[in-house]
Protein backbone atom coordinates (compact mmCIF):
# COMPACT_ATOMS: atom_id res chain seq x y z
CA UNK A 1 0.00 0.00 0.00
CA UNK A 2 3.14 2.15 0.12
CA UNK A 3 2.54 5.53 -1.94
CA UNK A 4 -0.97 5.56 -1.93
CA UNK A 5 -2.62 9.37 -1.48
CA UNK A 6 -3.61 9.10 1.95
CA UNK A 7 0.09 7.95 3.15
CA UNK A 8 1.38 10.54 1.20
CA UNK A 9 -0.50 13.35 3.38
CA UNK A 10 1.68 14.91 5.50
CA UNK A 11 0.71 13.78 9.37
CA UNK A 12 -1.65 15.77 10.89
CA UNK A 13 -0.09 19.10 12.60
CA UNK A 14 -3.09 18.84 15.53
CA UNK A 15 -5.19 16.20 17.43
CA UNK A 16 -8.91 16.54 16.40
CA UNK A 17 -11.45 18.34 18.77
CA UNK A 18 -13.71 16.30 20.55
CA UNK A 19 -16.67 16.34 22.48
CA UNK A 20 -14.83 16.01 25.71
CA UNK A 21 -11.72 17.97 24.77
CA UNK A 22 -13.17 21.64 23.85
CA UNK A 23 -14.11 23.14 26.80
CA UNK A 24 -17.19 24.32 27.82
CA UNK A 25 -15.50 27.74 29.08
CA UNK A 26 -13.13 30.14 27.57
CA UNK A 27 -12.92 27.93 24.83
CA UNK A 28 -10.30 30.37 23.27
CA UNK A 29 -7.87 29.16 25.74
CA UNK A 30 -7.95 25.48 24.25
CA UNK A 31 -5.31 24.46 21.83
CA UNK A 32 -4.43 21.24 19.77
CA UNK A 33 -1.30 21.88 18.26
CA UNK A 34 0.54 18.79 18.47
CA UNK A 35 4.13 20.99 18.80
CA UNK A 36 2.47 22.61 21.73
CA UNK A 37 1.42 19.37 23.48
CA UNK A 38 4.65 18.07 22.76
CA UNK A 39 6.67 20.80 24.64
CA UNK A 40 4.13 21.14 26.84
CA UNK A 41 4.41 17.61 28.24
CA UNK A 42 8.15 17.42 27.75
CA UNK A 43 8.30 20.09 29.55
CA UNK A 44 7.48 18.43 33.02
CA UNK A 45 7.91 14.73 34.16
CA UNK A 46 4.88 14.41 37.21
CA UNK A 47 1.41 14.11 35.42
CA UNK A 48 -1.67 13.54 37.81
CA UNK A 49 -3.80 10.21 36.26
CA UNK A 50 -7.00 9.95 37.15
CA UNK A 51 -9.04 6.51 36.63
CA UNK A 52 -12.45 4.76 38.23
CA UNK A 53 -12.45 2.54 41.14
CA UNK A 54 -15.53 1.24 42.25
CA UNK A 55 -17.11 4.18 40.37
CA UNK A 56 -15.47 6.57 42.41
CA UNK A 57 -12.91 9.03 40.94
CA UNK A 58 -9.04 8.08 41.72
CA UNK A 59 -6.07 10.98 41.01
CA UNK A 60 -2.82 9.96 41.76
CA UNK A 61 0.59 11.81 40.67
CA UNK A 62 2.93 9.59 38.97
CA UNK A 63 6.05 10.31 36.81
CA UNK A 64 5.64 9.45 32.83
CA UNK A 65 7.68 9.93 29.99
CA UNK A 66 6.91 10.56 25.92
CA UNK A 67 7.94 8.94 23.03
CA UNK A 68 6.67 9.99 19.98
CA UNK A 69 2.37 9.89 20.59
CA UNK A 70 2.89 7.35 23.12
CA UNK A 71 2.91 8.05 26.95
CA UNK A 72 4.27 5.95 29.48
CA UNK A 73 3.62 5.28 33.04
CA UNK A 74 5.29 2.57 35.19
CA UNK A 75 4.64 1.55 38.99
CA UNK A 76 5.21 -1.80 40.64
CA UNK A 77 3.27 -4.62 39.24
CA UNK A 78 1.23 -4.85 42.63
CA UNK A 79 -0.12 -0.74 42.13
CA UNK A 80 -3.85 -0.81 41.60
CA UNK A 81 -4.74 1.36 38.47
CA UNK A 82 -1.63 -0.70 36.71
CA UNK A 83 -3.20 -4.19 37.63
CA UNK A 84 -6.73 -2.40 36.54
CA UNK A 85 -4.57 -1.55 33.49
CA UNK A 86 -3.34 -5.30 32.43
CA UNK A 87 -6.54 -6.90 33.67
CA UNK A 88 -8.70 -4.40 31.66
CA UNK A 89 -9.97 -5.11 28.03
CA UNK A 90 -9.99 -2.84 25.93
CA UNK A 91 -7.83 -0.94 28.19
CA UNK A 92 -8.04 1.00 31.32
CA UNK A 93 -10.33 4.30 30.77
CA UNK A 94 -7.92 6.89 32.39
CA UNK A 95 -7.18 10.63 32.02
CA UNK A 96 -3.67 12.21 32.59
CA UNK A 97 -3.19 15.57 33.11
CA UNK A 98 0.17 17.47 33.50
CA UNK A 99 -0.03 21.28 34.43
CA UNK A 100 2.94 24.06 34.24
CA UNK A 101 1.86 27.34 36.88
CA UNK A 102 4.02 30.13 34.78
CA UNK A 103 2.08 32.95 36.96
CA UNK A 104 -0.20 34.74 39.84
CA UNK A 105 -2.15 37.04 38.13
CA UNK A 106 -3.75 39.37 40.64
CA UNK A 107 -6.15 41.77 39.64
CA UNK A 108 -7.57 44.93 41.48
CA UNK A 109 -11.14 42.49 41.86
CA UNK A 110 -10.94 39.38 43.52
CA UNK A 111 -13.09 38.30 40.54
CA UNK A 112 -10.58 38.36 37.97
CA UNK A 113 -7.67 36.77 40.03
CA UNK A 114 -6.15 33.94 37.71
CA UNK A 115 -3.12 32.09 36.97
CA UNK A 116 -1.16 31.84 33.96
CA UNK A 117 -0.66 28.11 33.00
CA UNK A 118 -0.29 25.61 30.40
CA UNK A 119 -1.61 22.29 30.99
CA UNK A 120 -2.34 19.50 28.52
CA UNK A 121 -5.43 16.85 28.97
CA UNK A 122 -5.31 13.41 27.50
CA UNK A 123 -8.08 10.81 27.60
CA UNK A 124 -8.36 7.29 26.68
CA UNK A 125 -7.47 4.30 27.53
CA UNK A 126 -4.47 2.74 29.07
CA UNK A 127 -2.93 -0.54 28.08
CA UNK A 128 -0.26 -3.03 30.10
CA UNK A 129 3.00 -2.81 28.24
CA UNK A 130 4.02 -6.66 27.71
CA UNK A 131 6.46 -6.55 24.69
CA UNK A 132 9.81 -6.41 26.63
CA UNK A 133 11.58 -4.21 23.72
CA UNK A 134 8.67 -1.24 24.55
CA UNK A 135 9.22 -1.74 27.81
CA UNK A 136 12.88 -1.38 27.84
CA UNK A 137 12.47 2.01 25.80
CA UNK A 138 9.43 2.90 27.73
CA UNK A 139 11.37 2.68 31.50
CA UNK A 140 14.14 4.58 29.73
CA UNK A 141 11.90 7.36 28.51
CA UNK A 142 10.54 8.06 31.56
CA UNK A 143 14.26 8.55 33.40
CA UNK A 144 15.15 10.51 30.27
CA UNK A 145 12.02 12.78 31.13
CA UNK A 146 13.25 13.61 34.54
CA UNK A 147 16.85 13.86 33.80
CA UNK A 148 17.89 14.01 29.93
CA UNK A 149 20.67 11.95 29.11
CA UNK A 150 20.73 10.12 32.82
CA UNK A 151 19.09 6.49 31.22
CA UNK A 152 22.54 6.32 29.74
CA UNK A 153 24.26 6.60 33.01
CA UNK A 154 22.52 4.35 34.95
CA UNK A 155 22.60 0.40 35.28
CA UNK A 156 19.85 -0.87 32.74
CA UNK A 157 17.15 -2.93 34.85
CA UNK A 158 18.07 -6.68 35.51
CA UNK A 159 15.47 -9.30 34.25
CA UNK A 160 13.76 -9.54 37.94
CA UNK A 161 13.21 -5.95 38.09
CA UNK A 162 11.72 -5.68 34.83
CA UNK A 163 9.11 -8.17 35.94
CA UNK A 164 8.40 -5.99 39.01
CA UNK A 165 7.95 -3.28 37.05
CA UNK A 166 4.21 -2.92 35.47
CA UNK A 167 4.28 -0.02 32.35
CA UNK A 168 1.25 1.12 31.02
CA UNK A 169 0.76 2.92 27.72
CA UNK A 170 -1.74 6.20 26.25
CA UNK A 171 -1.99 6.73 23.01
CA UNK A 172 -2.03 10.85 21.97
CA UNK A 173 -5.40 10.59 20.01
CA UNK A 174 -7.72 12.66 22.47
CA UNK A 175 -5.87 15.39 23.91
CA UNK A 176 -5.73 19.24 24.66
CA UNK A 177 -3.84 21.87 25.85
CA UNK A 178 -5.31 24.84 27.38
CA UNK A 179 -3.34 28.03 28.34
CA UNK A 180 -3.52 31.61 29.93
CA UNK A 181 -0.86 33.65 29.13
CA UNK A 182 -0.34 37.50 29.50
CA UNK A 183 -1.65 39.77 32.05
CA UNK A 184 -4.62 42.00 34.20
CA UNK A 185 -7.78 41.87 32.90
CA UNK A 186 -9.79 44.58 35.05
CA UNK A 187 -12.99 45.87 34.43
CA UNK A 188 -12.43 49.75 32.94
CA UNK A 189 -14.22 50.93 36.27
CA UNK A 190 -11.56 49.13 38.53
CA UNK A 191 -8.44 50.78 36.74
CA UNK A 192 -8.66 53.79 39.07
CA UNK A 193 -8.53 51.69 42.54
CA UNK A 194 -5.51 51.73 44.82
CA UNK A 195 -4.99 48.02 44.76
CA UNK A 196 -1.54 46.88 43.10
CA UNK A 197 -2.02 44.30 39.94
CA UNK A 198 0.12 42.45 37.79
CA UNK A 199 1.40 39.12 37.53
CA UNK A 200 4.16 37.45 39.83
CA UNK A 201 6.23 35.15 37.66
CA UNK A 202 7.07 31.45 38.95
CA UNK A 203 10.85 30.63 39.40
CA UNK A 204 11.37 27.15 38.36
CA UNK A 205 14.68 25.33 39.10
CA UNK A 206 17.29 22.90 41.00
CA UNK A 207 19.16 23.77 43.90
CA UNK A 208 23.18 22.29 43.97
CA UNK A 209 23.09 18.67 43.85
CA UNK A 210 23.48 16.39 47.29
CA UNK A 211 25.85 13.47 46.59
CA UNK A 212 25.21 10.25 48.14
CA UNK A 213 28.05 10.08 50.74
CA UNK A 214 29.07 6.45 49.20
CA UNK A 215 29.43 7.71 45.82
CA UNK A 216 32.35 5.39 44.08
CA UNK A 217 35.82 7.39 44.20
CA UNK A 218 36.64 9.68 41.70
CA UNK A 219 32.60 10.50 40.41
CA UNK A 220 32.01 13.45 39.40
CA UNK A 221 29.19 15.29 38.68
CA UNK A 222 27.81 14.84 35.27
CA UNK A 223 27.26 17.67 32.43
CA UNK A 224 24.06 16.95 32.14
CA UNK A 225 23.01 17.58 35.96
CA UNK A 226 25.35 20.70 36.50
CA UNK A 227 23.08 22.28 33.32
CA UNK A 228 20.27 21.61 35.40
CA UNK B 1 -25.27 16.86 76.05
CA UNK B 2 -22.41 19.50 76.85
CA UNK B 3 -20.03 17.67 79.09
CA UNK B 4 -20.66 14.25 78.34
CA UNK B 5 -17.42 12.23 77.89
CA UNK B 6 -17.04 11.82 74.30
CA UNK B 7 -17.22 16.03 73.93
CA UNK B 8 -14.86 16.23 76.63
CA UNK B 9 -12.16 14.05 74.51
CA UNK B 10 -9.72 16.27 72.08
CA UNK B 11 -10.34 16.47 68.47
CA UNK B 12 -8.73 13.76 66.54
CA UNK B 13 -5.85 14.11 65.05
CA UNK B 14 -5.12 12.22 62.49
CA UNK B 15 -7.96 10.99 59.36
CA UNK B 16 -9.16 7.61 59.90
CA UNK B 17 -7.62 5.48 57.05
CA UNK B 18 -9.72 3.83 55.18
CA UNK B 19 -9.78 0.99 52.56
CA UNK B 20 -9.06 3.42 49.58
CA UNK B 21 -6.89 5.53 51.68
CA UNK B 22 -4.49 2.64 52.27
CA UNK B 23 -1.88 2.06 49.58
CA UNK B 24 -1.53 -1.29 48.70
CA UNK B 25 2.28 0.03 48.10
CA UNK B 26 4.60 1.35 49.80
CA UNK B 27 2.16 1.84 53.16
CA UNK B 28 4.95 3.39 54.79
CA UNK B 29 4.48 6.46 52.85
CA UNK B 30 1.15 6.73 54.02
CA UNK B 31 0.19 9.29 56.70
CA UNK B 32 -2.76 10.89 58.35
CA UNK B 33 -1.92 13.14 60.67
CA UNK B 34 -4.15 16.22 60.42
CA UNK B 35 -1.13 18.92 60.99
CA UNK B 36 0.91 17.30 58.24
CA UNK B 37 -2.03 17.34 55.75
CA UNK B 38 -2.99 20.85 56.39
CA UNK B 39 0.78 21.74 55.86
CA UNK B 40 0.93 20.25 52.38
CA UNK B 41 -2.71 22.15 51.35
CA UNK B 42 -1.47 25.01 52.71
CA UNK B 43 1.88 25.18 50.84
CA UNK B 44 -0.11 24.78 47.46
CA UNK B 45 -2.52 26.92 45.66
CA UNK B 46 -3.16 24.33 42.18
CA UNK B 47 -5.18 20.47 42.77
CA UNK B 48 -6.13 18.12 40.37
CA UNK B 49 -9.51 17.58 40.73
CA UNK B 50 -10.63 14.10 39.44
CA UNK B 51 -14.37 13.48 38.60
CA UNK B 52 -16.24 10.76 36.49
CA UNK B 53 -18.43 11.83 33.40
CA UNK B 54 -20.13 9.64 31.18
CA UNK B 55 -18.60 6.84 33.08
CA UNK B 56 -15.07 7.93 32.45
CA UNK B 57 -12.74 10.01 34.14
CA UNK B 58 -11.87 13.51 34.07
CA UNK B 59 -8.79 15.70 35.68
CA UNK B 60 -8.70 18.90 35.53
CA UNK B 61 -6.01 21.36 37.53
CA UNK B 62 -8.02 24.25 39.30
CA UNK B 63 -6.92 26.40 42.37
CA UNK B 64 -8.77 25.82 45.74
CA UNK B 65 -8.84 27.00 49.46
CA UNK B 66 -9.09 25.53 53.06
CA UNK B 67 -11.30 26.79 55.64
CA UNK B 68 -10.48 24.65 58.83
CA UNK B 69 -11.90 20.91 57.93
CA UNK B 70 -13.22 21.74 54.27
CA UNK B 71 -11.69 22.41 50.86
CA UNK B 72 -13.03 24.83 48.31
CA UNK B 73 -12.97 24.85 44.99
CA UNK B 74 -14.46 27.46 42.34
CA UNK B 75 -15.37 28.05 39.22
CA UNK B 76 -18.06 29.75 36.42
CA UNK B 77 -20.88 28.31 36.96
CA UNK B 78 -20.91 27.01 33.28
CA UNK B 79 -18.41 24.76 33.93
CA UNK B 80 -19.10 20.64 33.92
CA UNK B 81 -18.20 19.12 37.24
CA UNK B 82 -19.36 23.15 38.90
CA UNK B 83 -22.89 22.25 37.36
CA UNK B 84 -22.82 18.41 38.35
CA UNK B 85 -21.82 19.02 41.84
CA UNK B 86 -24.83 21.73 42.12
CA UNK B 87 -27.05 18.77 40.42
CA UNK B 88 -25.43 15.51 42.32
CA UNK B 89 -27.73 14.38 45.32
CA UNK B 90 -25.90 13.86 47.55
CA UNK B 91 -22.96 15.41 45.95
CA UNK B 92 -20.54 14.78 43.42
CA UNK B 93 -18.27 12.19 43.82
CA UNK B 94 -14.82 13.90 43.42
CA UNK B 95 -11.02 12.83 44.29
CA UNK B 96 -8.56 15.74 45.22
CA UNK B 97 -4.86 15.75 44.32
CA UNK B 98 -2.10 18.19 45.76
CA UNK B 99 1.39 17.43 44.90
CA UNK B 100 4.48 19.14 45.84
CA UNK B 101 7.83 17.69 44.09
CA UNK B 102 10.40 18.49 46.37
CA UNK B 103 13.44 16.86 44.84
CA UNK B 104 15.28 14.12 42.05
CA UNK B 105 16.34 11.37 43.66
CA UNK B 106 18.96 9.78 41.02
CA UNK B 107 20.13 6.06 41.90
CA UNK B 108 23.17 4.57 40.53
CA UNK B 109 20.27 1.98 39.12
CA UNK B 110 17.72 2.85 36.73
CA UNK B 111 15.07 1.02 38.75
CA UNK B 112 15.89 2.62 41.92
CA UNK B 113 15.65 6.29 40.87
CA UNK B 114 12.72 8.04 42.12
CA UNK B 115 11.45 11.57 43.34
CA UNK B 116 10.65 12.85 46.77
CA UNK B 117 7.73 14.36 47.05
CA UNK B 118 4.59 15.18 49.08
CA UNK B 119 1.17 14.58 48.23
CA UNK B 120 -2.84 14.52 49.81
CA UNK B 121 -4.97 13.15 48.19
CA UNK B 122 -9.02 13.67 49.41
CA UNK B 123 -11.83 11.74 48.56
CA UNK B 124 -14.97 12.00 48.99
CA UNK B 125 -18.63 14.38 47.61
CA UNK B 126 -18.78 17.97 46.49
CA UNK B 127 -21.53 19.95 47.37
CA UNK B 128 -22.24 23.12 45.52
CA UNK B 129 -21.94 26.02 48.24
CA UNK B 130 -25.02 28.11 48.06
CA UNK B 131 -25.19 30.13 51.60
CA UNK B 132 -23.91 33.87 50.51
CA UNK B 133 -21.33 33.95 53.27
CA UNK B 134 -20.15 30.55 53.31
CA UNK B 135 -19.20 31.73 49.52
CA UNK B 136 -17.60 34.96 49.68
CA UNK B 137 -15.81 33.22 52.55
CA UNK B 138 -14.94 30.67 50.11
CA UNK B 139 -14.00 32.90 47.98
CA UNK B 140 -11.63 34.95 50.31
CA UNK B 141 -10.09 31.68 51.43
CA UNK B 142 -9.35 30.93 47.37
CA UNK B 143 -7.57 34.08 47.08
CA UNK B 144 -5.58 33.85 50.18
CA UNK B 145 -4.41 30.27 49.54
CA UNK B 146 -2.61 31.83 46.52
CA UNK B 147 -1.16 34.89 48.06
CA UNK B 148 -2.06 35.51 52.16
CA UNK B 149 -3.02 39.04 52.87
CA UNK B 150 -4.37 39.44 48.79
CA UNK B 151 -8.49 39.03 49.62
CA UNK B 152 -8.12 42.10 51.90
CA UNK B 153 -6.45 44.16 49.40
CA UNK B 154 -8.41 43.49 46.34
CA UNK B 155 -12.31 44.73 45.63
CA UNK B 156 -14.87 41.95 47.04
CA UNK B 157 -17.15 40.47 44.36
CA UNK B 158 -19.92 42.18 43.94
CA UNK B 159 -23.54 40.72 43.57
CA UNK B 160 -23.43 39.79 39.71
CA UNK B 161 -19.72 38.24 39.93
CA UNK B 162 -20.72 36.59 43.31
CA UNK B 163 -23.57 34.83 40.93
CA UNK B 164 -21.40 33.96 38.34
CA UNK B 165 -18.98 32.08 40.61
CA UNK B 166 -20.14 28.29 41.56
CA UNK B 167 -17.98 27.09 44.52
CA UNK B 168 -18.08 23.60 45.61
CA UNK B 169 -16.55 22.31 48.97
CA UNK B 170 -15.05 18.79 49.81
CA UNK B 171 -14.85 17.52 53.78
CA UNK B 172 -11.76 16.63 54.70
CA UNK B 173 -12.90 13.67 55.67
CA UNK B 174 -11.53 10.67 53.45
CA UNK B 175 -7.76 11.69 53.84
CA UNK B 176 -4.12 10.55 53.14
CA UNK B 177 -0.67 12.18 52.84
CA UNK B 178 2.34 10.01 51.00
CA UNK B 179 5.49 11.50 51.34
CA UNK B 180 9.03 10.48 49.97
CA UNK B 181 11.54 12.08 51.54
CA UNK B 182 16.00 11.24 52.40
CA UNK B 183 18.22 9.99 50.15
CA UNK B 184 18.96 6.88 47.76
CA UNK B 185 18.05 3.56 48.47
CA UNK B 186 20.56 1.55 45.68
CA UNK B 187 21.33 -2.61 45.95
CA UNK B 188 24.50 -2.54 47.72
CA UNK B 189 26.11 -4.36 44.84
CA UNK B 190 25.91 -1.30 42.60
CA UNK B 191 27.55 0.92 45.50
CA UNK B 192 30.72 0.92 43.88
CA UNK B 193 29.19 1.49 39.99
CA UNK B 194 30.75 4.86 38.64
CA UNK B 195 27.46 6.54 38.19
CA UNK B 196 27.13 9.63 39.94
CA UNK B 197 24.28 9.68 42.57
CA UNK B 198 22.09 12.08 45.20
CA UNK B 199 19.41 14.20 45.36
CA UNK B 200 18.80 17.01 43.26
CA UNK B 201 16.44 19.58 45.35
CA UNK B 202 13.63 21.41 43.68
CA UNK B 203 13.81 25.32 43.87
CA UNK B 204 10.79 26.85 44.57
CA UNK B 205 9.80 31.13 44.92
CA UNK B 206 8.86 33.96 42.05
CA UNK B 207 10.72 36.47 40.14
CA UNK B 208 10.28 39.83 40.34
CA UNK B 209 6.64 41.21 40.45
CA UNK B 210 5.58 42.59 36.84
CA UNK B 211 3.48 45.54 37.34
CA UNK B 212 0.52 46.09 35.21
CA UNK B 213 1.29 49.38 33.11
CA UNK B 214 -2.38 50.97 34.30
CA UNK B 215 -1.77 50.85 38.10
CA UNK B 216 -3.03 54.24 39.73
CA UNK B 217 -0.50 56.76 40.68
CA UNK B 218 1.50 55.91 43.85
CA UNK B 219 0.59 52.44 44.31
CA UNK B 220 3.34 50.51 45.61
CA UNK B 221 4.03 46.70 45.85
CA UNK B 222 2.54 45.65 48.86
CA UNK B 223 4.86 44.03 51.77
CA UNK B 224 3.03 40.81 51.27
CA UNK B 225 3.79 40.47 47.76
CA UNK B 226 7.42 41.79 48.41
CA UNK B 227 8.14 39.11 50.94
CA UNK B 228 7.29 36.05 48.37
Amino acid sequence: MQGTPSQQRPAATAYPPTERTVPTRSPDRAAYDKELVHAILDEGYVCHLGFVRDGAPVVLPTLYGRVGERLYVHGSTGSRPLRAAGQAEPGLPVCLTVTHVDGLVLARSAFHHSINYRSVVVHGPAYDVTDPEEKRQALDALVDHVVPGRAADSRPADKKELAATAVIRLDLNEVSAKLRTGGVNDEPEDLALPHWAGVVPLRRGYDTPLADPGLAPGTELPDYLAAL
